[in-house]
């Protein structure tokens, strides 16, 4: 098959279709199809396991590692993970139908503005199956409509959740099409999919960046995008050096994979040299490689010169760029010169100073005596989330149910005319 | 010149840098330079009105029309128009700093979102040079740079307003280059400008259906788009009559050429005779044709028959599209499936009807018993506007200074860590 437009625009159809449905279905029968979706994950759990085996022997195959073929390889516990991330779902409050704001005007006319789905999202991902439940679980309860397209190496597991779920749909009288799995691997017909803007609202890519530069660059509707995250604690010089050391560690340390992490070190000339001697056994038993300036090398001898690139870089592993700054002016302007505007932190005694950073950084989150790590969906009380935007354009920083959504005033009169 | 890539660039990073300073801004220091500017464009008038003098006598040779000349032209009333809006603009609440959300988690982290600018406006526009002051005003009120791009035919107008607007700026110490003019009438740089994302964070199109179709498909970085404003009014079997009449009337014929006007009448089978008949007179006095299908045309044998493009049709013109139905789902059908989404108003008595339509109707705004000239930005209480968004992405319907933020979190603790 090659007219890879007219099968983008099939689905996009079917799912327009559905997207209207589902607009207009009430919080209970989302949250419905949510519960019985997660006992038929379960009762499913021979055949979704049956499914992966054959994924997971495929996997070396396709040059799979041992890390991702872990990620790609489920077990009745994490069934069992999938089925209870639906469940939590269903407990969230449904953001369509909330009131934003409500007010009369003085020719007593009644403005509100009203949250709407968005309608249509087309979700990319790359070898986890279980984010097939949790971003259709997501989209359907904000009312959209969504369609999936997973990597080519867990297409049978998808298959398997993917009709298990869409089955559960038709049980709970909604339209199944509200949940489609794009069932080719070829990677051309993604991009038939992003020329689609009649029939999709938005597309939100998850995955390295060569993908989200491709997505970005074909897609002709919306999208969420997730960059780097070059992301800083400065230690400023009335930290308390004790939390100082805690966060510094936990934010570097605790899972340095992740995007949240910070991968760079600022710390007040004041108490650089106290402050990095306590830190140094510290980073020493986390395995912390340190990258530093002259200043940084002068209390840590061990650690090797850092260059522009190492400032610019996410390195998300255990190494750590780091620099001693004059004052908090000069730790603003190497932030913002440097860094990637996803979460950036200060530990420090003094509130003013902890003001000033947080107006003059702009990230998507700003902490204070607190951990970069906590920029994140479940953290932050969203409850779920889809993604991590960096842009500032639609929604920042974690993506949950309320950032699937748009609004509509409704206008309520009793005859008035201009 | 013909690099325009650096041309537009060099623009892009003085933004940029200005953004930067703006986004810190106090409100006072903002709505003193509108109150300043405001004063400047008084004191200029002479010089202003000699520029507007040039653009004027060169309009004929573009080929610029009797009302296009009228709109180029600058008197001393709509001088003082331009400078009356600075004003009621400083009048206006700031929305930056605005804490949209506050809440603690249960880990005694306290989390806000706080509206922060969104950085840098690329603003395109047409002949109305008034325009320009109202556009810097309503960026730089919200904390964003601009970057002004208006027609040719009013480049000199532009000119000296703008240069106004940046001595004031520099008078009030706020960075001149807040406020940019392009200062080539050359299509080929508009191009350039929409390569940049790097330094602009998002356009604006203001003008035809080409205009904007170009922009979309050109620039990098996101769009508020408007396109069409296919308005319907339905009037419901318990529609009062004399107000369906007036609602109708004031839709389509108070200002025919706007969006929010009304291209379409809906009425209900069971009142149409009547009601049609009722409207026949005041059809007829505000000099509107009428396109409709069979039952229409029963009672208004003057009209003419209705085509599906009709129905597809933005008229801009005394000119009414016209269709019976049976029911309000019949007509929800129709406006879903011929509109665009933007104004739709239902004239009725029965409240379950209205709010079947309300939830029903996927619009920027629905009205019920009210004008669809209702849709807009002053009318609707947002003091400015910017533009009208036909996407639901970021912002949808009339945009104001609110639409031109984005937000952070901040998040304060205690040295919490995960």
């Amino acid at each position: 098959m090659n007219d890879w437009n007219a099968y983008a625009r099939s689905y996009g159809e079917r799912a327009r279709a559905a997207a209207r449905q589902l607009a207009l279905a009430e919080s209970d029968a989302k949250d419905h199809w949510l519960e019985v979706a997660a006992e038929r994950l379960r009762d499913a759990t021979g055949s979704i396991l049956e499914a992966n085996a054959r994924d997971v022997a495929a996997a070396p195959g396709l040059g799979l590692n041992a890390a991702a073929i872990d990620r790609l390889t489920l077990t009745p516990p994490r069934i069992e993970g999938m089925a209870r991330g639906l469940e939590e779902i269903a407990d969230l409050p449904d953001p369509v139908g909330e009131v934003i704001e409500g007010y009369f005007r003085p020719n007593g006319l009644e403005v509100q503005r009203v949250r709407v789905p968005l309608g249509v999202v087309f979700f990319i991902y790359e070898s986890r199956p279980n984010v097939t439940a949790d971003a259709a679980a997501i989209c359907v309860k904000s009312g959209n409509a969504v369609i999936l397209r997973g990597g080519k190496e867990a297409l049978h597991s998808n298959v398997a959740i993917h009709q298990t779920l869409a089955d559960a749909l038709a049980e709970c009288d909604l339209p199944p099409e509200a949940v489609q799995l794009v069932d080719t691997p070829d990677r051309d017909a993604v991009g038939a999919f992003l020329k689609q803007q009649e029939f999709i609202d938005l597309t939100i890519p998850r995955g390295g960046r060569s993908l989200i530069e491709r997505v970005a660059a074909e897609a002709t509707m919306p999208v969420i995008k997730h960059f780097d995250g070059v992301c800083h604690v400065f230690v400023d010089r009335t930290a308390d050096l004790g939390m100082a050391e805690e966060i510094l560690i936990n934010s570097k340390a605790q899972r340095p994979g992740v995007c949240n992490a910070a991968e760079c070190l600022l710390v007040h000339a004041a108490i650089a040299q106290p402050f990095l001697k306590q830190l140094e056994p510290a980073l020493q038993k986390a395995g912390v490689q340190v990258r530093g300036d002259a200043r940084i090398r002068e209390a840590l001898p061990w650690a090797t010169a850092a260059t522009e690139h190492d400032y610019r870089t996410e390195y998300l592993d255990l190494i750590l760029s780091a620099r001693v700054v004059d004052n908090l002016d000069e730790a603003v302007a190497h932030i913002e010169t440097f860094g990637s505007h996803h979460t950036d932190a200060i530990v420090t005694s003094d509130i003013g100073e902890a003001e000033k950073f947080v107006a003059a950084v702009d990230s998507a989150a700003v902490m204070v005596n607190a951990s970069t790590r906590f920029n994140d969906g479940g953290e932050l009380g969203l409850g779920a989330e889809i993604g991590i935007s960096t842009d500032k354009f639609h929604a920042r920083g974690p993506c949950g149910l309320r950032e699937l959504t748009s609004y509509k005033y409704v206008v309520r009169g009793s005859g008035q005319v201009r």
